[in-house]
């Protein structure tokens, strides 16, 4: 059949093949091939924020208690409503009040397939002709994927490592025009392990207001802080300009694969209700699929009833982690990490390329290590910035002191001879 | 804040409101909005397919153990591959190979979010400038829903009541233009309750390859038949047509509310290879959430360890229900169910509106019936057919007995005086 594909009349979407390009998956599927399989050693994988396979990280077992209960309850093999199951919306909507100054109904609380979902629904309710949104660079990729894929137009700002990775909101306002409809915050950051002050995220509010744009707020990594600036969600300036806050379970009780998110409407003047956003949400929520019933029928025990102590744990290593990784990898010549990681899982470190031999870029630093060293680790490029790296902390504490000794040698070996 | 929305930007999108508009949650909702909270009887629900709350539809043990488990193990809580975690892959190309002419490979298996993100995924894959796809009437509305919110064109090609609920194939062939990319079909169907014969889809494969379209064939009610013909996989024909095969285990296994479901392709030739579109899929699944990772880790003992007997229970029960629905409808003088239904969970109803007192039309009836008798069908119109019913017969069968008793009366107490 080799004129096959003439006689039949649909089409391959190759606008779709290059938004999945840019995602950390399909360059996390490069890396793995170029895995040398002979290696004897272990290959340690700092590629995503994931470490629900290392013992120090697994889950409570409140939380698999409380999923095993709703299973053998019956309860919840059926549908769900589309915004989700009362208790589970109550629950989440009490657990983000907590750090508000307002206090959020059940009714501000979408349930969604992780926060993956969550993007997804509103940056389609977002995807009208002409529209444009801005993204901070380095960011998280699904953002310009699902972006691409909806036709919906993104510009970016850049976040500046020489100020603790903050917004730089001269550019914001450069930026935007009568198309621009929102910006999008990661906050404590992904990629660059930063945490927004309450001035910073307050002049952020004030600049989306000037420009009548919504903030949305990605708060996957909500309270994963251990540096000295505390978490304050967005949430806490939207009577300023209107917040969407998005979250999820995934990663501060460790389940990314449970995928249960959130998109919160943290508006307390009402503008998007007012403008019939709130709608169109409810509508895209109506027409895509929902979470798991029964992962939703254990949030409210998942909630209340996880100690202090597991999440103060977590906190306690990935504060050593990160210290550990920020001075061994700023002792490396052709590395810098310009900001001490203060949340989230990871750390930026940038590539001096003129103290390596035969490094060309940031792509072929990760092919050749994961080649040479079996350590997996994300190029810049994927997350906006060319010749950087990201590099998760977030691993068995033994394994990560194996990855940076690999690291280490791997650029002594590659170091340009003085 | 009278003048609010003035200074804001973004706007609501409508269209996903009108998309939104056409589904069955949104119509049960409007429906559920009218029920009579002071009638002391409980409300019966038959407007839709999810008996899982029922004891006699409660899931097999085994999947339960399954699912607890693969929670238990703590092996599942990360992130899934894209396409799914193979073991769950393999077991599924096994299950499904087990009723084709040949033999699937896992790679052929992408995991979803339940069978409807399968249908969002290959209309995104379809939805190109211009291009246009047929759809049945009466179908499933979620395919018009999402086909709209992605701006892909779609027409309607009749099932025939007095042929067994046949496709209308003359009219697809009219339908169909240089444009058309794809045609749906829904087996065991829904919402009409019938099973195409091994000729009829047979003439639907020839159809599709002479108007060189694909064939999206759902399959989520796969051997929930209880008639005389068997179930016949539309796979069995990929060779004269490519077919992709949507399917979950949402109803075989009565559980809806565990989102996993299946994207398969069957296309023995490969155009779907050649011509790309695999590559188009996996893209878009790449860009959006996965199925939920420990519900994956548990496919392969859910497949493998299920007893005949909870299927066979499952079918007997069905086949008792929809039998007395059949008969007890069509003796209501107002009401013709044209075909006895042979599988799926649903019966199509005829209204004879002449022969009523004040009932303006289905919706008005479904409406009328709630708040009197306080028992929920969908009106036809939400799924095609206006002055037509859809009725589930898959509840508790004392249930099922008792909503159509009230249906009996409702319909004698607004009957036209002769």
């Amino acid at each position: 059949m080799e004129d096959g594909s003439k006689q039949w009349r649909f089409k391959a979407r190759k606008d779709l093949t290059s938004a999945s390009d840019i995602t950390i998956k399909g360059m996390l599927k490069k890396l793995n091939e170029a895995i040398d399989s002979t290696d004897p050693r272990p290959t340690i994988r700092l590629g995503c924020g994931d470490p629900s396979v290392y013992p120090s990280f697994r889950t409570t077992p409140v939380a698999e208690d409380a999923i095993v209960d709703a299973v053998r309850s019956a309860k919840f093999n059926c549908y769900a409503p589309t915004d989700g199951i009362l208790p589970a919306r109550r629950a989440i909507a009490e657990y983000l009040s907590s750090n508000l100054p307002y206090k959020l109904s059940p009714d501000d609380v979408n349930l969604t397939s992780g926060c993956k979902q969550a993007i997804e629904v509103i940056l389609s309710v977002l995807a009208q002709p002409n529209a444009n949104i801005l993204l901070p660079r380095p960011g998280f990729p699904s953002y310009e994927a699902l972006a691409a894929s909806r036709h919906l137009e993104f510009r970016h700002f850049d976040l500046l490592p020489d100020e603790g990775w903050e917004i730089d909101l001269d550019a914001v306002e450069a930026l935007a025009d009568d198309n621009t409809v929102a910006m999008v915050i990661i906050n404590p950051g992904n990629p660059c392990g930063n945490v927004f002050s309450y001035q910073h995220l307050q002049k952020v509010a004030e600049t989306a207001r000037r420009l009548g744009i919504l903030v949305i707020s990605d708060e996957v990594y909500e309270r994963i802080t251990f540096g000295v600036k505390p978490f304050v969600p967005m949430g806490t300036f939207g009577s300023i300009a209107p917040v969407i806050t998005l979250g999820a379970i995934s990663k501060r009780w460790v389940v990314p694969g449970w995928r249960l998110g959130w998109l919160v409407i943290t508006d307390p003047i009402g503008v998007l209700k007012e403008t019939k956003m709130v709608d169109s949400i409810n509508s895209c929520l109506n027409i895509c699929s929902d979470p798991v019933t029964f992962i939703q029928g254990s949030i409210p025990k998942i909630i209340e009833d996880t100690k202090e102590d597991f999440f103060r744990n977590i906190i306690d290593i990935l504060r050593r982690s990160s210290g550990m990784c920020y001075e061994i990898l700023n002792d490396i010549d052709c590395l810098t990490c310009p900001h001490k990681p203060e949340g989230s899982m990871f750390a930026m470190v940038k590539l001096n390329l003129s103290s390596l031999e035969d490094v060309v870029d940031d792509i072929d630093f990760c092919l050749k290590l994961v080649k040479e060293e079996s350590v997996v680790i994300l190029p810049g490029i994927t997350v906006g910035l060319k010749n950087w790296l990201r590099i998760t902390f977030a691993i068995e504490p033994s394994s990560l002191e194996d990855a940076l000794g690999r690291i280490q040698s791997f650029c002594q070996r590659h170091a340009k001879k003085q």
